[in-house]
């Protein structure tokens, strides 16, 4: 089975999903590469709505693809307009669209407690696919994304979620008043900050309803957040001849998720 | 104060950085971009030889790179040179030649205890900086870098260590002796490996003196390192509905180096 050529309605559709707002608009979201592909078609978490392909690397000959398409409808881009479309220097041969989940609303999000994580503009796709991919590992009840984060379905966070994406709970939206509910509902703040007051993270007991607070790589979390009973927390560093002035957000956060779980 | 020029001879010797077998012949390496030189500088672990400057953008006006140029010669490339030895795809303005610390030999590296961190063919720049940067952070002993591993001195590692480069002592060379030298001399071999046999995570202790193995991000650890009484230790996933297959190798090594400090 050869898969048709693409229509020029989801050309254009393609074209406008490497931008955040169509992306949102439409609710649909682009993978690209056969391992990713591959991840999400076998992750009953995404609605995979078609399969796109390279002319000129003919990935659908593959049985494996064969497959695929026996279950999800495929369409033939060539080769200029495959790579207009992707994001990456050299693209792999197949692309998915994907229906992009619903968020969740606070009242869901709470239900049965867990641990949550606050997103305050972490801003590199790498890092918050990362954090994606570990969250869902450990069994995080959801993520909140506030203002100055990356979109949740930008394609490089995508990939960096290596098929974990839509796997965990979302919503988008101001953090602050978000905390602030949280907060009133119980749940026990944690804000990953290395300032004055600080704890170690050794010290902290999840007490099953915590949501842990990550900042922006370059300039930690908003002051505005710190506030009240608000528990900063650090991961000290070992020794006294450190070179290095933090660490990786993705690793902060994850060392977190993992004392807390 | 206007930087010379490039030499030709200079700009021979830039352009071979790129390449690993240069860099090891030469004992140096670059690091590209304002906020990478600048930790460099403040970094007394790194031994700056030389800046360089992309002519169009004239970081040399600064007042910080005027301080830096007080101390360290500089030289000034044009456009397409400084585009050419630059190893992304919009070169920030500076970048700087460090000579390469030399390697620790195995009779160092075991004075004194600790942890050690051993790299199994780990490929992704990105993930072996941010396991240096991270390394550093918790005091880690010392980094043995097996074959396959991508060189602890490619301008991704460097740029993904966030200053930390050169800040753990290091050494090149197959795995198998290295540990099996550790352990006559009473080092506990930990590798991160979730096939069957594995122990969680928290159910190790730390006895002073722990090598940790991480392995290829795809294939995980050799097999051949797995042998006898060395343990395989994983970080389980919570929660049933999991949709993720494995963490991040560098995620998963800073959780352990986080979990044995």
């Amino acid at each position: 089975m050869i898969p048709r050529p693409v229509s020029n309605r989801q050309a254009t559709l393609l074209r406008k999903l490497n931008k955040k707002k169509y992306r949102t608009k439409e609710q649909l979201f682009l993978i690209e590469g056969a391992r990713a592909v591959e991840q999400v078609l076998a992750n009953s978490s995404v609605s995979v709505q078609h399969l796109f392909f390279d002319e000129s690397q003919q990935y659908w000959n593959q049985q494996q693809w064969q497959e695929a398409l026996a279950k999800v409808e495929g369409a033939v881009l060539d080769e200029e307009l495959f790579a207009e479309v992707s994001d990456t220097d050299n693209p792999q041969g197949v692309l998915a669209m994907c229906r992009m989940p619903a968020e969740i609303s606070q009242e869901k999000l709470v239900e049965g407690g867990g641990i949550i994580i606050a997103l305050d503009a972490v801003q590199d796709p790498g890092n918050l696919g990362t954090i994606i991919r570990t969250a869902s590992w450990f069994g995080a009840r959801g993520i909140i994304s506030g203002k100055g984060t990356v979109d949740l379905f930008h394609p490089k966070v995508v990939r960096a979620t290596a098929g974990a994406t839509c796997s965990i709970p979302y919503k988008n939206g101001p953090l602050s008043p978000a905390l602030d509910e949280l907060e009133t509902q119980g749940w026990s703040i944690y804000l990953l900050d290395a300032g004055p007051g600080a704890i170690p993270l050794k010290e902290v007991s999840s007490l099953g309803k915590s949501v842990i607070v990550v900042g922006n790589e370059a300039h930690g979390v908003r002051p505005e957040l710190i506030t009240g009973d608000r528990q900063t927390v650090k991961i000290p560093s070992v020794g006294e001849n450190r070179k290095v002035e933090s660490l990786n957000a993705a690793i902060a956060t994850s060392i977190a998720l993992y004392a807390l779980t």
